[in-house]
């Protein structure tokens, strides 16, 4: 994500002074009810989706994990980047490799 | 978010050949599961939270919507800007200022 | 659900002093948590499913509901049954009769 | 819940033919669905909560709910009291009382 992309979501907020909303509380409840709005696009089927949607659907919970790094003073990069330190030593290629029970299950 | 952090996610579902668990429908799942769990930091107080826990979950997040965006051939900073389009167009500022319903119900 | 049913589920709060976490919102987080380790379930099958944890995060998510409607002061067959009032007249079994869409999309 | 009530869900949906649509999965996701659009009603404050809404919205989840105890023949007082009797267990009123922490932490 570029820099700009991320400077009008918090201005956008920062704008309208809603930033006062935006606890990391609310925020939580936000990335949830924009991430079932998604998976709405995909209640009754899983083939016969309609794209626009998804794709303004996957732009909010975006949207507001970019407000919650913000507020939480988070770097995008670093947080992932441990996560997957851990993902990595929690799923060794040799013992997941194709397992169709994925990480959680090894 | 910097491109070798993006590769390094999808490198990760590459090497285990877990690819062919990222339908669309099943991310959509993923990001509302991981969502909820981001969630569950704040299950009974919006103060005490763990931000270590926080942390994780949230990267947890952002790295399905990576393997979204990978999915769908999309473009973060494009599906965002589309959607800020659409949000400042729906909540102007002078209308939407410090207002406590937000852009949903204005 | 029996009553000797609801009253378990009840004293079990009350015997623990844990009404005082039961807020409204609290509990609305509480079902969607437990919504979504139901669904972690059909996370990456939708058909290889295991039933007895699929019955443990439904009865949670019951669980939950029960404590919301106690909470609130609300009866369950007169929501759900002034809800299916609703249901009933947006979508008329003429109309919606076997269609994909379902009701939200008629 | 009354068995008139119960009755009133299961009927609705073979009246429009919309059983095909309820496997145990998309059951599982409509849950989360409904769970979240009742999230919505406290997405910004926990205490200015429109309770009209959120009747409905909390019908919607125990609609669902009904739907899939029916699709997988499941009894409701049965697996909330057999989930009652592990809480129960996990969580002794001497150890768990007041703490803020509930169940999940102790």
């Amino acid at each position: 994500m570029r820099d700009d992309t991320i400077k009008r979501i918090l201005k956008f907020s920062e704008d309208r002074d809603w930033d006062q909303f935006h606890s990391p509380a609310n925020l939580a409840k936000s990335i949830s009810i924009e991430a079932n709005e998604l998976l709405e696009c995909f209640q009754w089927s899983d083939e016969n989706y309609d794209i626009n949607e998804v794709k303004e659907e996957l732009a909010d919970v975006m949207v507001y994990c970019v407000d919650m790094l913000d507020k939480l003073g988070l770097d995008a990069d670093e947080i992932i980047n441990a996560k997957m330190d851990k993902n990595e030593a929690k799923s060794p290629v040799e013992k997941a490799r194709g397992s169709a029970k994925k990480d959680d299950k090894l």
